[in-house]
């Protein structure tokens, strides 16, 4: 009977990836939902910043810039790649992913300087709308940006945004998978609809980047930017990543000038000269250490494959969504995630007028971390490579425990401040 | 007699300062001359990383956040305050120094939008000045940069440079201390001359903060920008600081209008609303390892005091000066730092037409460890907590012994390739 935790204990037996739960830190008996937020640590990750700290930093001092420090960017954008779909020299890690969105925004404005609209979607993380309309402020308000509706707050229908890329668009930016719903954009189709009409198009791969496969070059997308602390599993505000089609990379522009985008950083002249390649796309000195902890974490990825990571997740969110419907829904709950597997990513939104005090009750007492975003939904964050079926059966058993035992009515609706 | 060992080590054991040496890890028997590149690894901040990584990332997750990351960029801002001049709620430490630069210097054209000249000086740190080059272009070329010229490429005139500061002068944004020469710009005086016609000053501090006594409070200093990983000795690449002075911050905007410099960002609201106060600076979310691995070095120089640090580093570079005298002088160098100790911040470069095959032959076989800066430059950094006066000693030696002994000529002409 697939509501009993047996049954989600011989999904655990028979999953190729199980194994990969022990090579991250667990702590207690936490249900972590929130691999979509913060991923994880890598046990490997200690290490290797216990080198990164004692050794190189310690003891090789400056000599570190030549022992791995300057060409992280590139060889940890290059391993980025690897997940992406793209091939190298086209993918730098980098500043976060609000300042890469900055720079790719205004790199693709000025490739198309007769044409002054920007489409994005009402569902699109708020942050990355917020930079755009910096961006058009900045260059004196002549551009507008237009916003897809959603008429079920979960996806926003294909012909709908079709139709509102046209020769007037410079550029659409998107999020692959968007931050409530999980909803899952079909990039390719997007993509050759911009094309078609001169568009560029702009990707932020952060909510889809190692649990959904990604062909960026096979689709011929422009630019794309995304994080590296979610299912990257790179740490706390690990540095973002971003991507610039070959083609693309002589003709477009950084607007920050920076040390590290100049050709020849160590000749000291006056005059700005962009480095050649992807690398005119650095801004300043990157900080190290965020840095190195990635490359541990897309090590692990790398060797699992995406291809396998997306078959589990399709399985976790599966499974979520069938629990939902035996044990959540007749609790009042409803489904804030699209059905169809290839429609979203690998986390699942389950709504409730209670929402936010579920949520604190699941924190507080039922040592369930998933994260609340307003105004209903608890979002459940499913990582292949460190959530098992038993931690998706125990949640479920808890969010509705939270309902059945009234936890939730211990905590008060007003929300408390973040910081 | 201050030519031997022995009167070295006699101030070593006077500097009241000599304690702090310990607090830094030292390896082997290296001569580092380059803590105004990259500072030392304070022992503290072994276990700090070790805690942030294991206990914070690994074990509270996503609470991290709650737990002393979210104030990260305010807390260690405040800290750098105390060591710049600057009252609480005026110093964000976030992104790189380019990237803060490229806000502040938009922020600052904007708030003077009828003017259309930025001042620097040929001596400022290249990128500073390409930062303000794509800002220019950014704007649509409207703005020019006019440089002050040196005349013995060591320093500025003061009388050339506030000749050239007018009423057209929009923002006046200079390198408080040069990076080759150590030349020390006199702060209150041009700021000044800015404020009498009515023009901006934005200063980067990365080459005096830790060392030089800095009031930016007390000079009416309007912007300022400065890295973490010379003498703040933050680790490579550490995240940067930026200042802006409280009557300015809510008429000044950032251009990257990011999810953390958002008045409410966790109410996802579609339109952005700049922070109250200096928050509004901020971009995306601040690379924590980094960020919190800076902070264990500031309660040590906070300890120390800027007080006594510039008391020893001018010390320190009188007895470099000395000793340049009696035998470096002698063997063809010649002095690249100013001899007034009130116009020189904590490194001295000496120059010598073979000076990059000696900086090699220091590095690779006399365990000294200077930087070089084209064309002629070694440069030699003097930290206050660091450096001893036995360093000074035997880095005076061994340049010398570089030359009597013919070392260099051991090594090509040829730049190695920095990358």
């Amino acid at each position: 009977m697939y509501t009993n935790l047996e049954y989600a204990q011989q999904l655990d037996a028979q999953d190729e990836l199980a194994g990969y739960r022990a090579a991250f830190v667990h702590h207690g008996d936490l249900i972590y939902m929130d691999g979509n937020s913060l991923g994880r640590l890598p046990r490997a990750t200690i290490d290797r910043m216990g080198a990164a700290v004692e050794q190189e930093w310690g003891c090789d001092l400056i000599r570190g810039w030549h022992h791995g420090w300057y060409d992280a960017p590139q060889r940890i954008g290059d391993k980025i790649a690897g997940l992406i779909g793209a091939g190298p020299g086209q993918v730098l890690t980098c500043d976060s992913t609000s300042t890469n969105l900055f720079k790719l925004t205004l790199a693709a404005l000025a490739l198309r300087p007769e044409r002054r609209r920007i489409i994005s979607d009402t569902l699109n993380f708020p942050s990355d709308l917020y930079v755009i309309e910096g961006c058009i402020d900045l260059l004196g308000g002549r551009h507008e940006l237009v916003l897809a509706p959603s008429a079920d707050g979960m996806r926003v229908e294909p012909a709908t945004l079709a139709d509102m890329i046209d020769e007037q668009t410079a550029l659409v930016a998107l999020s692959h998978v968007v931050f409530k719903s999980g909803f899952l954009y079909d990039m390719a189709a997007v993509t050759a609809r911009a094309h078609a009409v001169g568009a560029l198009v702009l990707w932020d791969l952060s909510h889809s980047a190692g649990v959904v496969p990604i062909a960026l070059d096979a689709c011929g997308a422009d630019f794309a930017v995304g994080c590296c602390y979610k299912y990257l599993n790179g740490g706390p505000g690990a540095p973002a990543y971003l991507y610039v089609r070959s083609d693309l990379q002589e003709l477009a522009r950084s607007p920050i000038w920076g040390w590290f985008g100049q050709r020849a950083p160590f000749a000291f002249g006056l005059e700005y000269q962009p480095a050649t390649g992807i690398d005119r796309f650095l801004a300043g000195t990157p900080p190290m250490l965020s840095l190195l902890a990635i490359e541990p974490a897309l090590d692990l990825l790398l060797e699992a494959g995406v291809a396998r990571m997306r078959e589990k997740s399709i399985r976790l969110t599966e499974y979520m969504v069938e629990l939902y419907d035996a044990l959540l829904a007749p609790a009042g709950y409803t489904l804030g995630t699209p059905r169809e597997p290839d429609q979203r990513g690998s986390h699942t939104s389950v709504r409730h007028p209670e929402g936010y005090r579920i949520n604190r009750a699941l924190i507080e007492e039922l040592d369930v971390l998933p994260d609340f975003r307003e105004p209903d939904n608890i979002r459940l964050g499913l990582a292949p490579l460190t959530t098992s079926f038993a931690d998706v059966w125990h949640t479920v058993e808890r969010l509705r425990r939270a309902i059945d035992q009234r936890l939730y009515l211990r905590y008060p609706a007003e929300r408390l401040a973040v910081t």
